[in-house]
C-alpha cells in the first residue's frame, strides 16, 4: 500500500501539533509539510501533499482550503466558523476543479466535531430513535462553556427529532403542568437539559424510552486526545470522496 | 425478643395491602388490625397495636393521629398533604400526652417519601456536598407526572445547597451567557433537571465536581415494592422515638 | 390500509395474553383468533389469519410452526429452544411451499429476544465496535439467574468481537498480571462482567474506549411489557420477508 | 486567621510540585519550603513548617517521617508502600513524643488515597450499606493497569462487607448456577468487577440493591489534580488531631 502524503496548516498549534504527531504515528499516512501563520499554500510548500488538514482559525479557513484545491490536494477542516456562504463558495469552487478531471476530483472535508464518540453518538441515536416513545438529550460540560445547550447536543436533538418526523411519531408524551424551566431546552420538540459541573470534559446522553424499558447512548470525551482518530479516519476518507461533505458521520460506514 | 403490635389505616387500599403484607412477613412484627375507610379507631378496634401505619387520604391523616394517639400508640405515616399547621397541632397534642408519662411517651414519624434510596441519596449527597466545588441535580420520572422537579428533587437540591451554606462554600461556578432555559430550575442556588420518559418510573441524581473528579449518587425506585423496607425501619425507629419526627432519614442511623 | 389478521397461539400465557392485548390495541393489526394448548392449527381455527404468533412451550413450537404454514400463514415466534436441526427442517419447509408461489411466499421470523433496547443496544455497538481499541461487557441481573453471563451479553460480545476481527483489530490492551478472576468471563476475545442484584431486570451494558474518549451504550428492560413493540415490528415485518429470519434485528432498518 | 505554614518533601516531583502550587494558591496556608532527594530534614530546613507533605519513594517515607517529629512538625503522608510494621514503628515513634508534650502532641496522617470522591465512595457506601439486600462493586481503569481489583475497590468491598456483617444480613442473594468466572472477584463475599478500557482513567461503582430499588455510588478520577483538595484537606485537619491517622475519611466529618 502505498502512504497518503499528508500536510498540515496551523501546524504550531494546539490541534495542529497533535495532528502532526497522529499522522506522523498512523499506518499508511505520513507527514511531508507542517505550515504555520504566514507560510504561502502552494504546490511547493504542500510538498506533494495528497491531503492537507486545516486547523488555522475561523478568518482564515475559507481561503486555505480554495489554496489547497488550487494546489491540487483534498482538504479535512477542523477549523470552525462556517456558514453557508463560505461552504457554498468552496463546493462551487470544487465543482469547476473537478469537472475538468476525469479521476473523480478532489474532495473537501469540514467536521465540526472529529471526536468519534459524539458523532457515534449522534448517529446511532437518529438511527434508534424511531423505535421509542420518547427521547430527551443531557449534555454535561464544564462550568466555563458560554453557550447552553451544547452545538454538538443541538445537532444530536436534531437529528433524533427528524429521526422521528420520518416515522411519523408524535410528540414524546409530556403531562408536565407546572415547573416547566426544569424541563430544558426545546430543540425542535426534543428536551436538551444541560449541567454545568467543574471536572467534566465534554459528555452527553441520548435516553430513548419505551413502556417497560430504556436505550441510553452515552458518550465521554475526556481529553483533546480524543479528537485525533477522527482525525485520521477524515483523512482516509477524503481521498475517495470527490466534492464537499459536511459531518464526519457521512464518512463512517455504519450500515 | 417480643413482638412489636401493628396496626393498618388504609388497609384496603394500594399502599396499605402490601403494608399489611410486609409487616406480616417481617420478623419482629405481628400484624394484630387492618381498618379502612369508616372504622372507629379506638383502643378496641386497634386491639393493642403498639404502633400504627396510616396510609389513608390527606383529608383524614390528622384526625386519624389524633385518634391513634388517644388510644396510646405510635403513629407512622405515609399520607401526604401535611402542612405546618397540622404538624403543630400534632406535636402540641404529642407534648401534652408526653407530659404525663414517666416512659419517655407516644412517637409519630411522618414521612414523605419512604423510598430508602431515594432518603438515602438525599441524606448522603448533603454529607458530600461541602467537599465539591460543583452540584447539581437531575430528576428521571415517567411523563405522566404533572410537576417538575419532583419533590424529593427540590428536597434534596434544599438540603444540599444547606451544607454548601453552612460550609461557607461559593455558588456553583457557571460561565454560561446564552440559552439559560437549557440550565434547569434554580432551587435554592442548586439547578435542577427534570427527565420525562416513557418506561421510567422515579430516578434521582446528584453530581458533585471538583477538579479532576466526580461523585454521582444515583438512586432507581423501579416499584413500590421498594418503599415496604422503608416503612420496616420506621415501624421500628418509632417505638424508642417520643415527640414528632419529619422524614425517614432522622432514623436511619448514618454515622 | 387494509389490516393485518393475527392469530396467537399460547393465548393463555404470560406472554401471549400481553401479545393479544397489544395486538388488539395496535393500528392496522387485528386480532382474528385465540389459540391455545389442544386447540388444532387449521385454515379454520386461524381464522384467516395472515400472520400468527407463537409464544407456546420449546417442545411444541416446532410442531405449531409447520402447522402455521400449512396452513398458509406468517408465523412470528417467540418460544425459545430451537436448535440448528429443528431451524433447517423449518427452512426446508419453507422453501418448498415457497418455491411453488409467484408472490415471494411466506415469511418465519424467530427471535429469541423481543425487547427493543436489547437488540438495538447490540446492534449499534456492533456498528460502532470497529471504531475503538477497547471493548467490554457489563450485563445486570436480579439475583435468582442461574447462568452467567446472559445469552444476550453472549449474543452482543460475540457481535462486537466478529465487527472488530473483520477491521483487523487487535485484541483490547489488557497488562493485567493479577487478579484474573475479577476480569470477567472471555466470550470471543471481549471481557463480559455479571452483576446480579435485587431489585434489578435485565440490563446491559456495551463500553468502548479510545485515547480519551468513551462510547457507552446502556439498555435496560424494567418489565415484560417492554417486549411488546418488538412483538408488533416483526408481525408487520414479517409479511414482506419470505424464508426464514432468525434476529429481529434482520428486520430494524438501520441503515 | 494564623497561617498554617507548609513543607513538601519530593517537590520536584510530579505530585510534589502539584502540592507546592496547591498550598500557594489555598487561603490560609502558606508553603515555606520545598525538599527534594538529599536535602536534609531539619528544623532549619523546614524553615518552621508546622506541617509537613511527604510524596516521596517508598523506600525513604518511614525515614522522612520520623525526621520531621524529630524536627516538630505533623506529617502528611501520601507515599504509598506502608505495611504494619512501618505504621507501628511511627506509631511508637509519635506516643514517645507526644508524651512530654501538654499540647496533645503531633499528628501523622498517612492516606493511601486523597482523591476526596473515592474516599467519599467509600465512605458513603459502608453507611449505606446495611439498608441493602445486595450489593457489588465494578471497578474501571485504564488498560496499563497491572493487578486487578484495584486497591480502592478492595477497600470498598471490604468496608461494605463489614457494615453487612455488623448489620447481621445475610450473604448477598446470588443463584448462578453456571459462569461463576463472569461473576467477578469474591472480597470478603461481595463481588467486585473489574473493567479495562483504553480512555479511563481511574472511576468505581457501588451498587446496592432492594426489591424494587436501587443506590448507586459512582466517582471518576478524570486526573490527578483531583487529589489536591484532599490533600489540603489533610494538612488543615493533622494540626488538630495528635497521633497516627491511616486514611483520609477518616478527618472528613460526615457525621
Amino acid at each position: 500500500m502505498t502512504e497518503i502524503k499528508v500536510a498540515v496548516l496551523g501546524a504550531a498549534g494546539r490541534m495542529g501539533t497533535q495532528t502532526c504527531a497522529a499522522v506522523e504515528a498512523a499506518e499508511g499516512l505520513s507527514l511531508v509539510a507542517k505550515l504555520d501563520k504566514g507560510d504561502p499554500i502552494t504546490t511547493g510548500s504542500l510538498s506533494g501533499a495528497e491531503v492537507v488538514v486545516d486547523f488555522t482559525v475561523p478568518s482564515a479557513a475559507e481561503a486555505n482550503v480554495h489554496a489547497v484545491l488550487d494546489a491540487g490536494a483534498h482538504a479535512v477542516v477542523g477549523t470552525t466558523g462556517w456558514d453557508d456562504a463560505s461552504r457554498g463558495r468552496v463546493a462551487d469552487h470544487l465543482d469547476r476543479i473537478n469537472a475538468g478531471r476525469s479521476d473523480g476530483g478532489l474532495g473537501v472535508l469540514i467536521a465540526p466535531n472529529f471526536g468519534l464518540s459524539a458523532v457515534l453518538a449522534m448517529t446511532l441515536a437518529a438511527k434508534a430513535a424511531r423505535f421509542f416513545e420518547s427521547a430527551e438529550v443531557i449534555e454535561l460540560h464544564h462550568p466555563d462553556k458560554v453557550d447552553a445547550p451544547s452545538g454538538t447536543a443541538r445537532h444530536t436533538a436534531a437529528a433524533v427529532s427528524a429521526a422521528r418526523a420520518k416515522a411519523g411519531l408524535p410528540a414524546s408524551p409530556d403531562a408536565t403542568e407546572t415547573g416547566w424551566d426544569a424541563r430544558g431546552a426545546d430543540v425542535d420538540g426534543v428536551r436538551v437539559h444541560a449541567v454545568r459541573l467543574r471536572g467534566l470534559v465534554a459528555h452527553e446522553e441520548v435516553l430513548l424510552g419505551n413502556p417497560g424499558e430504556q436505550l441510553v447512548i452515552r458518550q465521554d470525551s475526556f481529553d483533546r486526545s480524543s479528537f485525533m482518530p477522527g482525525v485520521l479516519v477524515a483523512v482516509r476518507a477524503v481521498v475517495g470522496r470527490p466534492g464537499l461533505t459536511v459531518g464526519l458521520e457521512h464518512v463512517l460506514d455504519l450500515t
